[in-house]
């Protein structure tokens, strides 16, 4: 065939790699812009390398080379291990040497470090789950594993300087022989899933702190994680565990694999069913305290989610976006369609207000040891954030990849792996409904702390702020009276305080027209619907500046 | 390991199969009430099978074993074919003998069948889309082909014996050998997604209505297809042609295959990249004629998306409600819980109105020949009701599998296959923008077709539509001044239509509850909104009654 015009490929963007994460996101720019040269480096060299084709490849191969049970080896015993390839390794390796599982519970190197270790984790998780989400999941929960390791003093001391490291070890050995661990969450049961009092696992007494359980687990994140943190039933009372996956002479600890799950996202990560007879287990806690204990670590991971879920999302919205510059219809470049541009300014909003909502998240964690203000916050916005950011991705991502017309529905591209990924980060570690029930619970028990997070938002908000916290106030009572409200006072909670953040920010444009279209206008169930006195092409070029 | 209660699967629900999906759905119920017997049996066979377990698994398998595309025989020779797994076929031999590809051309069999063949094709295929969505791709394409076909009489009565037939034939021999032939589209190329003014693909003509085709098209669905209805420049203009993929003698039509698309979602069926040199192609209609012939297809299909996309939504919840009733939270039904019953409940009314807005469409298609106020309602409510169908339906499924818990994110069952699916029905034959341009053009043109509409829906409405037709006109003023404000009216527009649609099918207090939500409440970006003051369990039980 001759090789002729009509088979070239024109018109079609250049592949969407190769720009800097950090320095092309706005709100970055803000929320960094008091920190230290060297942090402020780190996150450039972090945003470069996300969107760099080398790690574009590895986050592509990762989810799609899956990873393999191997129940027995070659003569007939049991292996149980999981083979992964090696992307997968090489996302583990570097985001632990950047320190994503361990950075919060190290010292301090400098003030910023000390007084704003989530803050400065958040922008870290934000740029790298725009890489790849699947492999941030274990990072995550090994992350969280110190908050409840902390409830058993020994066990912390044996097995933090392990899950401190920064030197990712896959080996398959004892943790006593590897130079680092990674903890694994293991909660769900077939019969229970966020009911955590349905444990059918149970736990037996053999000597102070050491436990044997019999049971299964349903969804085992990161099958090769060192040690799993679980709940198992002990003398009808949850308690949690530490449940090393081989003993210290090498031995599995009786942890059979059966199956992976075949999950519609976060692919590279695998996740097995296991089922156990006297198997060990560490107590963390009180033998009656595992769900208090798990909380702690829940509460960590349900920040990070919110964190992932806001950078998924400008993902999917940066690749949309660039898509859209890179291509013309009829002449004229897409994305100065006044339409297209209508669509991209109101999925930004949503975008900006998630990342804004996040960030101001992980603040609250770093503060609330300080202020009762800001503990109240952190208390309160943590189902709301994990709520809100998490159940707006999916429709984001899928209105993103529209604007790529065919080829946003072409497994070619990042754009599908994001869709795929955005309902897993919604379900994990408490879904919607487990959200807004755990934010009425605190309705319930007639808190102070809404006065306190109404504050914060009022202040933020300004001149209509008085007005809106009397929106939320009357959002709250109807919540209070009627559990089937809880969604509707989460959700107003959130664009509240998505606003209010975003004032804060000194976006006030932007805020302007994500407080007035959200909380101001009517119903809409799809995007494109920001009203017309609002400059879409000034939010568009504002929050994803065209880079070169 | 003991078999013993820890290791049993206690507490799922069982597998959603085994019911009928046409009797389980009173939307359905209302619309077929007056049709003879023999439909209403057809439909009942039709709904039973979807459901089945041995039905089930062939959509499974169709979506697994994915197309093979086979560019080279063992001695090197070109093949360009692709090998599809049986269970593709039996989906399709079964479809094609429903008549889903046939039916709107065949001579009726009776009164209702000619008066109302849209509607009646629209159950069937409204049913089987529960089951897989893939396979119907090539029958919708099928179908509406010979809207395009009758532009060239001659070509019509040569291939219509073949396209009308209802047995399905996969070998791979020219029609003339053949006893079915099926057809499939391909307009896009890598330069021009939907600007199809921006054809690179040349025609050169050999003989009255006989061109010869250079170029290339970068999805071409159901590439096994016998023919591709193509566009091609002519002189500068786009004209529309038959392109047989074989010859008479057997020969292959110089359509060379260079890859299949790894889609998301409708993996069943194959896509694929041709290119092309000096192929053979039988002009439709007039040489400068394409863009509007094709239309005519386009029409048709936008219909079908419509009626896919309701359909996929409705299996996701159905599915979704079937796994509340069958599971329990601390002793209670998680269907009971009242605030999963407010989220069900408010999916489900955007479900059932995208069902009724769906059949209307195809009532009106049926009724536009014989009535200006249904040829109206055909004209502008195509775009209205593929726009916000297939648009909703990502954020419905990604709902209805959270409902499930984690079950909801593994491949086991078919919730993640639809939540798949359905971006692409949304990008099919003109996406969302599209579809708000293609509104605007009509509102543009200064169109009495509008006042014809709104009369239908304020009638339908009631007492509240003389108000919410002023809305309307509101959002068609500033859609005529500002193209940005498209989506703006064409969201409203499906809104106040889809209430009006349920009132007349006598659903009173569901679309009392659409209505007041979606026309008169605020803004949402998440499901479990409907106000409390609406009965939820009512809604549900309802629309979704629980099968034995």
């Amino acid at each position: 065939m001759p090789d002729n015009d009509v088979f070239k490929t024109l018109n079609q963007p250049r592949p969407w790699s190769g720009y800097n994460a950090f320095h092309s996101d706005p709100l970055l720019g803000d929320l960094t812009r008091n920190l230290a040269r060297p942090l402020r480096d780190e996150f450039d060299t972090i945003g470069r390398y996300v969107t760099s084709p080398e790690a574009q490849e590895l986050a592509q191969m990762a989810n799609t080379s899956l990873p393999q049970l191997k129940t027995h080896g070659p003569a007939g015993e049991r292996l149980d291990t999981v083979a992964f390839h090696p992307a997968w390794h090489a996302l583990l390796r570097r985001s632990m040497s950047s320190g994503l599982h361990s950075s919060l519970w190290e010292p301090p190197r400098d003030a910023d470090s000390k007084s704003k270790a989530h803050k400065l984790r958040a922008v870290r998780l934000f740029l790298t789950a725009q890489l790849e989400c699947g492999h941030l999941e274990p990072l995550s929960s090994t992350s969280a594993s110190l908050a409840v390791l902390a409830a058993t003093p020994q066990l912390r001391s044996e097995w933090a300087p392990k899950i401190l490291s920064r030197k990712y070890d896959s080996t398959n050995r004892p943790q006593a022989q590897k130079t680092a661990a990674t903890i694994g969450l293991a909660i769900t049961e077939k019969q229970a899933g966020s009911d955590m009092r349905g444990l059918t696992t149970k736990a037996a007494r053999v000597s102070e702190g050491v436990y044997r359980l019999t049971g299964h687990k349903w969804f085992v994140s990161a099958p090769m994680s060192d040690a799993f943190i679980m709940l198992a039933d002990v003398d009808g009372k949850p308690g949690c565990f530490l449940v090393p996956r081989l003993l210290d002479e090498g031995r599995t600890n009786a942890l059979r694999y059966q199956r992976l799950k075949d999950k519609l996202g976060l692919r590279s990560n695998a996740a097995a069913e296991i089922e156990f007879s006297d198997a060990f287990g560490f107590l963390l806690g009180a033998p009656d305290g595992g769900l208090r204990t798990i909380l702690d670590m829940l509460t960590l991971m349900r920040l990070d989610s919110a964190v992932m879920a806001s950078g998924l999302m400008r993902a999917a919205l940066a690749e949309a976006t660039h898509a859209a510059r890179g291509r013309s219809v009829q002449g004229h470049a897409l994305v100065g369609r006044p339409l297209m541009m209508r669509v991209l300014a109101d999925l930004a909003l949503d975008v900006a207000a998630a990342g804004a909502l996040s960030f101001r998240l992980a603040e609250s964690f770093d503060r609330a040891r300080d202020s009762a203000e800001e503990a109240a916050y952190a208390r309160v916005m943590t189902p709301v954030t994990k709520y809100w950011t998490t159940k707006i991705a999916p429709a984001v991502v899928a209105e993103a990849m529209e604007v790529m017309g065919g080829n946003g529905f072409i497994e070619d591209r990042p754009i599908t792996r994001h869709y795929r990924d955005a309902p897993g980060l919604a379900m994990h570690d408490g879904a919607g409904n487990m959200m807004a029930l755990d934010l009425r619970r605190v309705v319930e028990h007639g808190s102070d702390l809404f006065e306190a997070v109404f504050q914060v938002i009022a202040r933020d908000l300004g001149a209509s702020g008085a007005k809106i916290v009397e929106l939320l106030r009357a959002a709250m009572a109807l919540c209070k009276s009627h559990e089937s409200a809880a969604r509707i006072f989460i959700e107003q909670l959130a664009l509240a305080a998505g606003a209010a953040e975003l004032y804060r920010l000194g976006a006030g444009r932007i805020a302007d027209a994500f407080l007035e279209t959200r909380l101001a206008a009517g119903w809409r169930s799809t995007y494109g619907m920001l009203d017309t006195r609002f400059d879409a092409s000034y939010v568009v070029e504002l929050l994803f500046p065209e880079m070169d």
